[in-house]
């Protein structure tokens, strides 16, 4: 992309051209240099939006509570983003674009922004793109970003990084005495809620992660309860995740600005990793015994010395 | 580790001590230095052992193949090391472990090895580790090598590079209509098993995935059909998977080699990153606007000379 039609989409994009929005997602997605100087001119921009990430497991519910959140918000009149993390995941995909489709309740609504992201082969993985997705909608001026996304393993997205608020969506059904499974869910989570409470057992999930985030220190409250077959109960949920993000107002803070950092430590470890392969690509032979070929790259190159 | 305790390791490893194969994929699951010293000086002994992967979605039966198929090449007195890979899904995690103990037949024969590997919160994720740990296992002097994994996104670990034969592991009852979920399967395996063969649909899904391979230009008879009820019909399965290795010796090598070049990009590109993020945690302080920081940083230091 030449720095022409950089600057002239920088320029639809701070007239509120949402084609330009969706361009630049585009660009974040495929990983383009360009987009890095969009990122910069419009950065300023970005901090007005809250940020809810929306996990779980397939079938949990996430898609139908996303949409009624959407609606909710939208009754304020408020703009809403949704990025929908598509991980690429060959035995499960399916059911995620499946779910996806209910949110076109919200198709001709010009108040709400839907995008799937996912990468295909590209080096770094989600975690970056996404985090530039929910800057460009932020600067763009969505007064709310929801990102969801299945959980397949912290290694792909790490929303609690990326959220100002990560809610876990579960079911009662779920994990019958898999206690260290769920001490896995209490790292991902901010809060959690229990969706199709209207079935058996959700009373007893609720408690015992209630009693989990006690152990470890956490306020009880951060769990709740709702079925989306009775929309007032998923307006209270979405009532408290509300006084939750405005309650934690200088935390979130906090964690905004030290994920700036971090940022700066994947972006650039992006690029040096572009660099590294495309180098090996061009200068290094077939190895017969790949191991000593490092090991003697090594002496030669003390990689202390790579930025001065 | 020192490298008086490098050398004794290797020592150990080169007299076939099992604790010492132990401790080396320890080393190469954390990401120890050290390991690399190892690698470097048993990789002469790498290239014996056939390397077959297993993968498909949980539930599907993997481990009570993978089992069967320990049985079979032990009758045939050949040594067999069994690598669970477990990524971390803090939503799936739990059924990986519950189906590794039906492993536990063989844990009293010495010529069985069995290791889940797992990495958490190190960085590179498990494709390395994974290579790493095959190595260390054909070096050691293991007639096959069977690699269990989940499939959770080819990020993870990329079975059909790592193994010689990636085999995918279905069940009837599974995805119904997915035809694009199955194009996705498709470019993970080298070889379908349709498990649980007595449950209706297995014909139709058989069939289904042939027309598949077919339509691709791939032969037909790599798909195959079993039920771990019925010991003879896996026995069949085994051996056209042993047949298929034996047919494909040449592409094999050829894989192997490339696999080669690419180890080599992918640990330096580990090391580098290390580097970067380190550099980063000790160098930069907390940046207003992450995306001009990268601009700017990128105008001082071209990446493109890194490496001399």
């Amino acid at each position: 992309m030449s720095s022409q039609s950089t600057e002239n989409l920088q320029a639809s994009f701070k007239n509120g051209d949402l084609r330009a929005l969706t361009r630049a997602i585009s660009l974040a997605e495929n990983k383009e240099a360009s987009v890095l100087a969009l990122l910069a001119g419009v950065f300023d921009k970005v901090g007005k939006a809250r940020v809810l990430g929306i996990t779980g497991p397939p079938g949990a519910g996430k898609s139908s509570l996303a949409n009624l959140f959407v609606r909710f918000l939208r009754e304020k009149k408020k703009k809403v983003a949704v990025l929908a993390v598509d991980p690429v995941s060959p035995f499960t995909g399916g059911a995620l674009l499946g779910d996806r489709i209910r949110l076109a309740d919200h198709f001709n609504d010009e108040g709400v922004f839907i995008r799937s992201l996912s990468t295909r082969g590209k080096l770094g993985g989600l975690s970056l793109a996404t985090r530039e997705a929910v800057h460009l909608c932020d600067a763009f001026g969505f007064d709310y970003v929801l990102i969801e996304t299945v959980g397949v393993g912290q290694s792909e997205v790490d929303i609690r990084k990326i959220a100002d608020l990560a809610v876990v969506v579960l079911v009662p059904d779920w994990g019958d005495g898999v206690q260290a499974l769920k001490a896995g869910i209490l790292e991902i989570g901010e809060h959690f809620i229990v969706n199709k409470s209207d079935r058996e057992g959700a009373d007893r999930v609720v408690n015992e992660l209630r009693n989990m985030l006690q152990i470890s220190g956490r306020p009880a409250d951060a769990v709740s309860s709702c079925s989306t077959h009775d929309v007032p109960s998923v307006e209270k949920v979405f009532s408290s995740l509300e006084n939750q993000l405005e309650h934690d107002k200088a935390a979130i803070l906090k964690k905004r600005e030290a994920s700036c950092k971090e940022m700066v430590g994947e972006l650039l470890s992006e690029r040096v990793l572009e660099e590294t392969r495309n180098w090996v690509q061009k200068n290094v032979a077939n190895p017969k015994n790949p191991y000593a070929w490092l090991t003697d790259f090594l002496k030669a190159n003390p990689l202390g010395s790579l930025f001065k």
